[in-house]
C-alpha cells in the first residue's frame, strides 16, 4: 500500500507534473458528462413506457370513476399493491402525489403549524434539532434547514447510525425532535440499517414525546447485486408502544418515472387518521389515474420486482466500472476510499481530508459534473472536505468511463497539490 | 306573487298536509341522487379520455425528457398554454401538481411559516383575519379555519364583494391580512365581479402591508349560458403598485378530470421569484407527464376553449332543467330566490329565514343528498339558515329532474312548516 504522504517533495513534484499533463489533456477534450445527480438513464425509462398506456378501465375495484373526484388517501387496489410490496398493512398507508420528497416536506410543516396527536406545534418551540445520519441527501437537509431546524450530524457506520450518540443526544435534550434516516442502501453511502440498529431505533427512550423517525425508504426494493433486508420499523415500534414515532415514505419515482410516479406515506393507524383529517383540507385528493395506470402497470408486488430486475441489470454494469476502476487506481495507495454499496443509486468516496471540493472543482473544469462537495452534510458542510457522491445512473457506459476516468486523474491531482502544500 | 306569509293557518295546515302526501310518496320510492358537489358527470369526463394516449413524444420543446427529473415549475410550453389561455406573462406562471385547492393551502401554509417577500410569517402574529365574501366555498373556508385565521363575511352583491365593506375592513385592521375571491361564476352564486370591483380591489389601501387577494379564478373558462369577462387582476394591481398583493389560481380540474389535471399558480415576477425558492425545497417537480398530455392533447388555447364549449353543451340542458322548474315553482310565491349564472357549476338558491338546515334534510330522507346548509359560509354559520348551494352536474337528466322535483316539494313542506311555527 503507497502512502503518498511518505513520498518526497521531489517525488511528489514529478508526480504532480505528470498528473497535470495527464489532466490538461482531458480538460483539451472539452467533455460534458454529468455524475451528480441520481437520474436514471433514459434506458431504465423506456422499460416503463407501457405504463402511459396501461389503463384499461376508469374504474376501480370499489366501482369509482377514477378520472372524477374521490378518495382522499389512496385507490385500494393501489394500497394493497404498496402493502404487498413493503409488508406494511394497508391501513397504515397514504397514497400520496408524484413526489415523496413533497410528503417529507409536508409531513414536516404539519408538524411544524399543527404538532402530532396533541403535541405543541414545532413552530411554536424555541428550538427543534433533528439528528442526520451522515453523510446523507442533501435535498432532506434543504427541508430542515428551511424550517430552521437544527442539524445534529451523526456518524454513519456500516451498521446505520452511530446508535450510542442517536441514543445519548435522544435521551438529553427535549429539542431533538427526530432522526431522519435512509435505511436501505442510504443516499451517498448504500449503507443498510441492521437489525440492532432499526430496534434501537425503535426502543430507544427520548425526552421528546412527539418524536419521529422520518423513515425515507427511497430505495427499498433498489437491489443491485444482492437483496438486502431491512428489519420491519413498524413492527419494532410497536413492540416498545412507539408506534407513532414512524412516518415511513416510499416512491416510485426511481421505479417508473421520476416525478410522474406514486409516493406514499405511512404511520400507525391512530395517526394517519390525524394525517388524513388535516390532508383532507388540504386537498380533495391525489391523481388516481397515476395510481390506476401504476397497478394496470405492474398488476401485482411481483411485477414491481421483476421490473427491479430489469433496472439492476442496467445499473450493474454502470456500478461494475466504476467500482473496478477504483479497485484498480486505488486499491494500492491511501488517495480515495470508497463504499461497495449491495443497491441504491450512489457510489459514496471519501478523499483524503481537504481534498473534496478541489476535486469537484477540478472535474467541473475538465468538464464533468459531480455533486457539490459538501452536500452529503448538513448546511454543505463536510468537516474533513473528504465526502463526494458519485452517481453512476445517468451516463451511458462510454461516458461513464471516461467521467471516471477524469474523476481518478483530478482525486490524484488534488491529493498530491494538498500533499505537496503540506510538505 | 303569493305570499305564504300571508295565509291564514288552516290554509297553510291544508297546504301542509297536501305537501306531505306529496312528500311521503317521493320517500316512498328510495331515491338515491346526489346534487352535493360539483363534480361533472361521465359523458362530461368522457370527452377528454383521449387525453391519456395522447403523447407523442417525451421530450419537451426545450429538448427536455419529461419522463425524468428536472423543471420545477412547470413546462415551457404549458405555461404558454395557460398564459394564452388566462392572459397571464408566462413569466408570472408556475404549473403546479393535479390540485389548485392545493397550490392555495400550500401558499397560506408558506404565508403562515415564511411570511412573503421578508414579512412576518403569519403563524408568528397573535391574529390573522381573513374578508370572505359569502356565500362561498366551504374547502377555502376549512383551510382558513385549519390554518386557525378568522374569517370576517363580507355580502356577495350582483357585482362581487360590498366593496364599501370590503375596504373599510382591510383600512382599519393591520390583522386583516387578505381576500380570498371565486372572481368568475363564483361558487354557488355564479357571481362575477364587475370592472369596478376588481378595479376597487387592486386599489383599495390595506393596513396590512402583505395584504393578499387570493383571487381563484376555478371557473376562469367555464361559460355556460354567456362569454363573461373578467378584468385583468395583474393589470389593475400593477397600476397602482400592489402587484405583490395577488396569488392567482386555476386548473384544468373541472376541464379534464378532477384530481388529475393541472393546476396553475401565478404571481407578480418579483413574488414568484421567492415561491419558487421555497418550492425548490418542498419538492424536486410536478408530474411533467401531465403536462405534456394537457398540450399535446389541447394544442393550445383555442383548443381548450373548443372543448369549454363542448362542456357547456352538456351542462345548459340541466342547468335549464333546474331554472325551469325553479321558475315554475317558485316565481309566482316567495319562498325561493336563486341565482341564474352564466356559467360555472352551481345554481344557488335562498329559502324563507330558517328553512335551509330543514330541507336538506327532508331531501336527505327522501334520497337526495344536497351540500349541508350552512356550508357556503365560515364556519358553517349561515345567518338567516337560508342558503343552498345546487349542483346540477353529476346526476343525468332523468336523475335531476326527480332530484329537483323532490327538492322543490321540500323547500314548500320546509317552509309551510316554518311559517306555521311562527303563527
Amino acid at each position: 500500500m503507497l502512502d503518498f504522504k511518505s513520498l518526497t517533495k521531489d517525488e511528489l513534484i514529478n508526480l504532480k507534473t505528470e498528473l497535470q499533463k495527464e489532466y490538461d489533456a482531458i480538460a483539451a477534450k472539452k467533455l460534458s458528462l454529468d455524475m451528480s445527480r441520481g437520474k436514471p438513464a433514459a434506458s431504465q425509462l423506456d422499460l416503463s413506457n407501457g405504463i402511459l398506456n396501461s389503463i384499461k378501465s376508469y374504474i376501480t375495484e370499489e366501482g369509482i370513476d377514477a378520472r372524477n373526484y374521490g378518495i382522499l388517501c389512496g385507490l385500494k387496489e393501489t394500497k394493497r399493491l404498496f402493502s404487498d410490496l413493503l409488508g406494511i398493512p394497508s391501513s397504515k398507508i397514504i397514497i400520496g402525489g408524484n413526489s415523496s420528497l413533497n410528503l417529507i416536506y409536508d409531513s414536516i410543516a404539519r408538524l411544524y403549524i399543527f404538532g402530532a396527536l396533541g403535541s405543541k406545534p414545532w413552530g411554536k418551540l424555541d428550538k427543534v434539532k433533528i439528528i442526520c445520519p451522515c453523510p446523507g441527501y442533501d435535498r432532506h437537509f434543504a427541508i430542515l434547514e428551511e424550517f430552521g431546524f437544527e442539524m445534529i450530524s451523526v456518524k454513519l457506520t456500516p451498521d446505520g447510525p452511530d446508535m450510542d450518540e442517536v441514543e445519548r443526544i435522544a435521551a438529553e435534550d427535549e429539542a431533538v425532535k427526530g432522526i431522519l434516516c435512509v435505511p436501505l442502501y442510504s443516499n451517498p453511502d448504500g449503507t443498510c440499517y441492521s437489525d440492532e440498529t432499526v430496534e434501537r431505533i425503535a426502543k430507544m427512550k427520548t425526552v421528546a414525546e412527539d418524536f419521529k423517525i422520518f423513515w425515507d425508504n427511497a430505495y427499498g426494493v433498489h437491489h443491485i447485486y444482492k437483496e438486502r433486508k431491512l428489519k420491519d420499523i413498524f413492527a419494532a415500534c410497536e413492540k416498545y408502544s412507539n408506534e407513532d414515532r414512524v412516518l415511513y415514505f416510499f416512491s416510485t419515482s426511481k421505479i417508473t418515472f421520476p416525478g410522474s410516479g406514486v409516493a406514499l406515506l405511512a404511520a400507525s393507524e391512530r395517526y394517519v387518521e390525524e394525517i388524513k383529517m388535516r390532508l383532507g383540507i388540504q386537498t380533495i385528493g391525489y391523481n388516481k389515474l397515476n395510481q390506476l395506470s401504476t397497478i394496470s402497470f405492474f398488476k401485482n408486488a411481483d411485477g414491481i420486482r421483476e421490473h427491479m430486475k430489469k433496472l439492476a441489470d442496467l445499473l450493474r454494469p454502470k456500478f461494475d466500472i466504476v467500482l473496478t476502476k477504483f479497485e484498480k487506481e486505488f486499491s494500492e495507495n491511501n488517495l480515495l476510499r470508497w463504499t461497495k454499496p449491495d443497491g441504491g443509486y450512489f457510489i459514496s468516496v471519501n478523499t483524503i481530508d481537504g481534498c473534496a471540493k478541489d476535486v469537484v472543482k477540478l472535474a467541473k473544469e475538465a468538464g464533468v459534473v459531480l455533486t457539490e462537495a459538501g452536500a452529503t452534510y448538513p448546511y454543505g458542510n463536510d468537516p474533513h472536505d473528504s465526502n463526494i457522491r458519485i452517481a453512476p445512473s445517468y451516463p451511458n457506459k462510454e461516458e461513464l468511463k471516461e467521467a471516471v476516468d477524469v474523476f481518478c486523474v483530478c482525486v490524484k491531482l488534488a491529493s498530491v497539490n494538498k500533499i505537496l502544500s503540506q510538505k
